[in-house]
């Protein structure tokens, strides 16, 4: 143990020297604290001195049991019941781009319904040359494409048009997923029952719905459903989780999550827009002066910072610190990515992770020196179409406070010389 | 229901008709017998008619009951002990390229180890200007990065050297997995601990080695340790799992997966290889004439098709069919995966889910229709330096029969007129 002891020592040190050498400027204050002996003794050392589990212990593994708080949760009070109600992705303890399934958000609306693949049918029926019932069988048959799409809830940060309501990431920004689907497109199916009978397709739509009590039917603009809209079956290359919609869900690329139907049973070619519950008296924002809007069915850009943020502040001191984030946009792909450490008064260009994907997450990351100086945090995403993501103050002035959805506005975390960070508006 | 009834009907005529439309040519065979009254009453349609699990059910979510068959096997016979042994990847029921580290494969020499992040350290010595131990505070504050590989073991499709021995692609080609890595270059961390000390850096090597008793030590030469190698700590976004090396891997990209050391405690860089026990008695490469090669680091361009396959054998009846499968290469990118339906003989293009990417796996489909015909199913990877995937007559031509590792062979199913497939050899 005494090279251990001895090299720990001189990492800190040179930890602070090298800091330069890594980009993130010069460091004045010190990494962590004291010197004294090791904690790390070798009675602590059971594990390189014993066997561990063998490859038959976890058929199909889980988290180890220091992460069980990297878990989904859902608001108490947000809804009066868990069956018709949300949970959160933990964005704010994730890294890079894809979700797992096991802690990816889930929205219901009746609750997780479990759906055997012998029992699943879809069908497609209305303005079509022959109606079609296909079996989950039938499906795996049809031409797959594979391919990966962010997943928001309309209702995403909603809780922030009043004002800084929920403290933490995963509330404020959790109701979203980003995962690798397999499935067969939308317009192979429908092409499959002919749309001869549709006549002119401009003006049609498709209504969807799902097996389970709420059905949660929504109408699709038949040009979206021509172009990039999935039948899935496999998230992250495994079959959905039921309560992801197991056996088949619809992927509704960049367009809000409610439109991603769960234990798609049905399909309805039409003359015009349903109107449904789901669309009328829900998913629609009501303005100042009182008028809804409807159909606002792309989620635009948008970004948040999830470390450091209220359930991840710096525990480590002064120096170096790596700020990262998430951005993606419903309308393309995420171009550039810029950071204000002072509550957006002077900006600067965050590094993506990679190249921006067409309505994915992108991962971005800023390396700083923090002194320990107090930070208005926020990140603003371009995306390819130009559009920048606004501030709070920007969007308010153009839809008001009465909506609940599509709040894509510029978060701020206040983060304090403690480490500690809150969820705070700037004006 | 009566709706229903008379769709699925109709839809298995459709699908017949319709499959020429889908680009998969004529088809003449049935698709499902029968057309009596559907099982799907009323009563079974429990999940439209009752609410289902509220959003608090599971924190973390586990494949539906189901798909409880999905998951990783070992091979009992195989290995003395499960300690030190290898579980298989389930290929043959995933679809997409990411997989889950739920089931994703595991290797061991001396089981997997439990190790918190509180008790972790890694220590960077030997010829370095500062020798320096990290904590895994300290490596989450070094500039991260965020990239896809795939990971596979040395030994995998070793068994099929000798012939057709394991039934199944699960078996066969299942020590692999992809998933997306977030860490910090091992560059960062040589950097930080200084290589003027090295000397001249072309002839300098790092050792690394793992916090389990095992320890696993490999020697890894210093241009590849700069290149594009990780000290990984996320997964697909989340912490590795336990039996990944939780908390933190190596990943040395395309290069066998014994060097991408778990629970990675030690990096010494030094002036020569260490030739370990895990580089000279094992990972070594024995050839007809006795003489072994080693050194062999890189997996070779390969491909494999995971259905149909003995597990996933063809169940619907004659007309169109869906062959899918994964490659892959440790040098580069897939550019092009060709398939044969009679051994080799005649060979088409397959589709690839997306453009190849950097030692990742690839997916892909080819859409065919299938009249009950025996088939002699393979596939042919070509990657970016434009290497072709050999036929295993190649191989045991340069490689003779004495190796268990680097088994890059093109892989033969039999697909017989049941729909059932058996792995065979052919000449």
């Amino acid at each position: 143990m005494t090279t251990e002891n001895k090299g720990k020592g001189t990492s800190r040190r040179s930890f602070l020297t090298g800091a330069a050498a890594m980009g993130a400027g010069a460091v004045t204050a010190t990494v962590a604290k004291g010197a004294g002996p090791d904690p790390l003794i070798a009675e602590k050392q059971a594990w390189a001195m014993a066997t561990g589990d063998g490859v038959d212990a976890t058929p199909y593994g889980l988290p180890i049991r220091f992460e069980s708080d990297v878990v989904r949760r859902n608001v108490e009070w947000l809804t009066a019941d868990t069956i018709s109600s949300i949970n959160f992705t933990p964005i704010h303890a994730l890294d890079g781009t894809i979700t797992p399934q096991g802690c990816a958000f889930e929205r219901h609306h009746s609750g997780a319904i479990e759906l055997a693949k012998e029992d699943y049918r879809l069908m497609i029926n209305g303005l079509v040359d022959t109606p079609l019932v296909f079996s989950y069988a039938d499906l795996e048959r049809f031409p797959r494409v594979t391919r990966t799409y962010f997943c928001e809830c309309a209702a995403n940060t909603g809780m922030e048009w009043a004002g800084a309501q929920l403290n933490g990431a995963q509330f404020t920004h959790g109701m979203i997923h980003n995962m690798e689907y397999t499935g067969v497109t939308l317009r192979t199916l429908l092409e499959e029952a002919g749309l001869g009978a549709a006549g002119d397709l401009a003006d049609k739509w498709v209504y969807v719905e799902g097996a389970d009590a709420s059905s949660n039917g929504r109408s699709i603009p038949m040009e979206k459903a021509l172009d990039d809209v999935l039948v899935a079956f496999k998230a992250n290359g495994e079959a959905l989780r039921k309560e992801h919609g197991y056996p088949v869900r619809l992927v509704v690329p960049g367009w809000e999550g409610n439109m991603w139907v769960k234990w798609l049973r049905r399909i309805e070619v039409t003359a015009q827009a349903i109107e449904s519950r789901e669309e009328t008296s829900k998913y629609t924002d009501t303005l100042a002066n009182g008028v809804s809007r409807k159909w606002t069915w792309v989620m635009d850009a948008k970004s948040v910072i999830t470390s450091p943020s209220p359930q991840a502040p710096i525990t480590h001191g002064h120096g170096p610190l790596v700020i990262t984030g998430l951005a993606w946009s419903g309308r393309g792909a995420i171009t550039g990515v810029d950071i204000s450490l002072d509550g957006g008064k002077n900006w600067q260009k965050a590094r993506l992770a990679a190249d921006g994907q067409d309505k994915a997450l992108t991962r971005f990351y800023l390396d700083i020196n923090w002194q320990g100086e107090d930070m208005l945090l926020q990140s603003r995403a371009h995306d390819s179409t130009g559009y920048v993501q606004p501030s709070k103050a920007q969007l308010r002035e153009v839809r008001g406070l009465n909506s609940i959805y599509h709040n894509n506005c510029i978060q701020t975390w206040h983060v304090y010389p403690t480490g500690e960070a809150e969820n705070v508006e700037v004006s």
